[in-house]
């Protein structure tokens, strides 16, 4: 198969380096020949040009901008496609990516493939990044089923895990997942940041350990991936701040009250839930 | 030196573990004799006994049970000590252990041990569980020199970097980068739960990974430790809550404004803040 991937960062890069070692021939487009360059150099697509006529040839063109990125991409790429190639994307945030390519392009799949690293650009792709890791497919009523099976087929090439569901149901899920964790774990640095007297700072900075590296992680990431959550993904992540924030009184209140049956009545079930969301990896 | 550990469980019977490697003569102390024959039987001890009178002939005693037992436990036992003996314990919060024991035992060290694991009981015990670990020693005006250099000659036995400080001042620091993050942690499984949709519940535990399980880890914990930190540490975690609502909020009114430029700025602060705070260990 003839396929397109436009935006050779880390996505874009393991994806190439992925489907030309199934024998797929791979096609990059990007906006700097250096990045061209790079792209042919690593050995992550077959050839690349900063002209989307190179594209005329593709049967599916995965879009691997950023999300900022994703819709003046498609209005670029469009005019050089056959009205047959399948389009589909890598963003983080469905619904509006959906909303506004579905209409510019029939043939247009949203897909979330959940794999990502700390390392960004091409310099880190590498290799079955995707195998065991969840790819999101979000059809909707007006996508062919033949453009859906396209994707699906390339994904469970990838070894990835294929779901299917809607825009919206993603959108939420994700909110849950990754968006609300993101504010909660930078919500907890900006606190610590915050206190006030200069010995209590630096022997918190000498104490903390593996609980608050944890916690911290994804809160001291990528300023860029949490502000393009929050920008694409508004309501529900505010929606998720909503509800968190009424957890998190209700926990103030009982310690407050000093109302240790109930604390310790919330603190089991959500030991009980949390190996419904994540299977714990014990290194010790 | 004759070194008396009462409560032989994961923190009592690796300092065994250790002191005896380094050549001291190790006497434990349990209210149960199945714990006694193990600890004799698993080398964790020298001799153990449910008679505190074994702790006679003891230089140093650390009292390494819960925290709700150390006032008790101590009553229990200095009846039977020479006045000369240093008694030290390892619990997680230090201001109320310290005003309620200097009282009844001048020659009273409050210490606290970070070091931990999943697994609990003696059979987790371990050799260098406290080796490159903080080790906070919290002497008041009344603690007498001599007594804190015992306890940290052990400390610095065992290779672990001890800290001095104030009981209050070790509570405050100890809110921040451990109780509060099991706050933050648990709001954060519980809002997550409450989700109403099962088919969005489903997929968000099916898609969640290595943010979630991160953010989730120390929420998803011995609940007997989240409730021990608010009941011991109830106002330093309190005020520590105020201030992460305070923080949350903030991030919640820039994303309802849609104020990117100010979010942006909050994440690149947090992003550099917590390098203070951890030193990040890839693995990838």
């Amino acid at each position: 198969m003839n396929i397109g991937i436009v935006g050779l960062g880390l996505i874009g890069g393991s994806l190439g380096l992925d489907l030309r070692s199934q024998g797929h021939q791979v096609l990059g487009f990007s906006r700097r020949e250096s990045t061209c360059e790079r792209a042919i150099a690593r050995g992550v697509v077959d050839d690349a040009s900063v002209n989307p006529g190179l594209l005329a040839a593709t049967e599916v063109v995965f879009i691997c901008t950023p999300l900022a990125a994703i819709v003046p991409t498609v209005e670029q790429i469009i005019p050089h496609l056959s009205p047959s190639t399948v389009l589909t994307d890598v963003g983080s945030v469905k619904a509006p990516v959906v909303e506004a390519v579905a209409p510019l392009w029939p043939n247009f799949v949203g897909g979330h493939p959940m794999a990502g690293k700390t390392d960004s650009g091409i310099e880190a792709a590498q290799l079955n990044l995707f195998a065991l890791k969840p790819y999101v497919l979000t059809p909707v009523a007006t996508t062919p089923p033949q453009a859906v099976r396209t994707v699906e087929t390339i994904a469970l090439q990838l070894r990835a895990s294929v779901y299917r569901c809607r825009p919206d149901e993603h959108d939420r899920a994700v909110s849950w997942i990754s968006h609300l964790p993101v504010m909660v774990s930078a919500g907890l640095i900006a606190s610590c940041m915050s206190e006030t007297n200069p010995d209590v700072l630096a022997l918190a900075q000498q104490l903390a350990s593996s609980g608050f590296r944890d916690t911290s992680r994804v809160g001291g990431g990528n300023p860029e991936l949490g502000l393009m959550m929050a920008r694409y993904n508004r309501q529900e992540l505010l929606r998720a701040l909503q509800h968190y924030r009424h957890h998190l009184e209700a926990l103030t209140h009982y310690i407050e009250q000093e109302d240790w049956t109930t604390l310790e009545q919330k603190l089991k079930s959500t030991q009980l839930a949390r190996p419904q969301f994540v299977q714990e990896l014990t290194l010790d």
